[in-house]
C-alpha cells in the first residue's frame, strides 16, 4: 500500500477536542495523490483524467492533534471504467480510520467516463490490497 | 426531511472549476446540524451526546459555484444506540449528491455509546424518510 | 456596505471551542463576493478579473459556533490597479473580527495587472465606507 | 527561523488552479505550531495559554499544487503581553507568501491576557528574525 504521513493541524481540529470527522475525508483524498501520480507524475490537474464517483468512511477511533497519523492506500478491485481504492488512517499504532473510494476515469474534455487503459491497470495492479477485508 | 441552503464558497472550488468532493462531506455535517439541534437547541458542542461512526457520500453531478445548494436531510432507520442519517444535495432543481451518515448516541463522560432514549427518538421519527430508497 | 450571512459551521470550531480564526479569513472571502459579483454576476471564476494580494485581520473577540454572523464588506479606497475592502464581522451584536482586502484588477491572460476600469469603479464607489476607521 | 514543509492537497487548490489564499493563512498557522510546541511539547490545546489577535498575508506568488512549500517561521518582537511572528512561504526557490500574527499570552482560565514569562521569551528569542524586514 501507498503510505502517506499527515501531520494534523491545529485548524483542523473541532469543539470536541480532536480532529474533525470530515478533514479525514480530506486526508484520504491527500492519500489517494500517490494514485493521482500514476496518471500524472507532476500532479498536474489539468492533466488528471479522474473523478470520484463515492466515497466511504468508517470512524474507528478518535484521532488526536498532536501526533503523526499514516494514510494507507491500496487498490481493492478494478471495474471497466473504476476502481475502487482502499484506505486505512493509523495513530499511534492504532487503526483510527478506514476508508473506500470509488474512481471513474473520465475524460474531461467529452465529459464521459472511458475504460480505465491497460497501461494504468498494469500498474495499480501493483498496489492491489490481498485480503479486501478492510 | 429538514432542508439547509448552502451558499458555494470560492474556496470550496477546486481547480477542476467546481465544488470540491470533500466540502459535500462538510455541507453533510452541515445539514445534519437540524438533527443536532434536536438534541441541543441552541447548538452547545459540549452538550452534543452524538458521534459520527460512518459517512457515505455518492457523487452524482458536478457542483458549480454561484448557486445555491439545498441540503435535504431525513432519518432513515433507528438502531439500538444509533441512527443512520439520509442526505442529498439538490442545485438548479437536479440531485447533485446523495449521503449517509451513522449517528452513535455517546456519552462523552464514560465514553461509552448508549442506548438512545425515547425522548429524541420520538422527535427523530418524525423525520423518517418514507421510501428510504435513497 | 454589503451584508452577508454566515451559519458557523461545526467543523469550523476548534479545540478551543470556538470558531479557528483561519475560517474567518475565509468568511471575509465569501462577504467579498459581492464584490466579484460587480465583475461577474453569474460568479463565473474564469470571468473573474480580481486576485488579492493582501489580507489583514483583527480577531476583536470569540466566535461562537450556534449563532450566525454577519459580514459587512465596503470600498475603504481605490488605488490604479486595485482597490482596498474592508469588512466586520458581527456576532449578537458584537464585532467580533475586522480585515482589510487588497483586490488587484488583473488579466489572467496576460498575468498582469491592468487599471481598473472606470465603470467597475463607479459601481464600487457606491460602497465606500465613510469614515473608513475600521 | 523554524522550518515547515507543507505538501499541498487537491482540496487546497480554487477554480483559478492554483492554491487558494485563505489555505495559505492555514499553512501559517501550522507553521506556528513551531511556536506552540515552546509552550505544550506535545501540542495539547488545553495547555496552549496562546491566542491570535492578529494576522496579515501578503500573497506575493501564485503557489502551485503538485510540489512543496516551505513555511519560514520566526520571531520579530516581543510586546508585554504578545509577540509579532514573521512568516514566509517558499515554494521552487522563489517567495510566494509572507505573514505576521500577533500571538498573545492568554490565561484561558482567567479570560485575560498576562505578561509573557521570561522562561518562554528567552527560547522564543532565540528564533529572532535579525533584519525583520520581511
Amino acid at each position: 500500500m501507498f503510505s502517506t504521513v499527515i501531520s494534523p493541524r491545529f485548524y483542523e481540529t473541532d469543539a470536541f477536542g480532536h480532529i474533525n470527522n470530515i478533514v479525514v475525508a480530506g486526508w484520504f483524498e491527500t492519500g489517494r495523490e500517490a494514485i493521482f501520480r500514476v496518471f500524472t507524475p507532476e500532479l498536474d490537474p489539468q492533466k488528471l483524467p479522474l473523478i470520484l464517483a463515492r466515497i466511504e468512511v468508517d470512524f474507528v477511533a478518535q484521532i488526536y492533534y498532536g501526533s503523526e497519523v499514516e494514510i494507507r492506500t491500496g487498490i481493492e478491485k478494478f471495474g471497466r471504467t473504476s476502481f475502487i481504492v482502499v484506505q486505512e488512517a493509523w495513530q499511534k499504532g492504532e487503526l483510527v480510520a478506514r476508508g473506500r473510494a470509488v474512481q471513474v476515469y473520465f475524460n474531461h474534455d467529452t465529459q464521459q467516463s472511458e475504460p480505465l487503459p491497460a497501461a494504468y491497470r498494469d500498474v495499480l495492479e501493483q498496489h492491489l490490497v490481498g485480503a479486501a477485508d478492510s
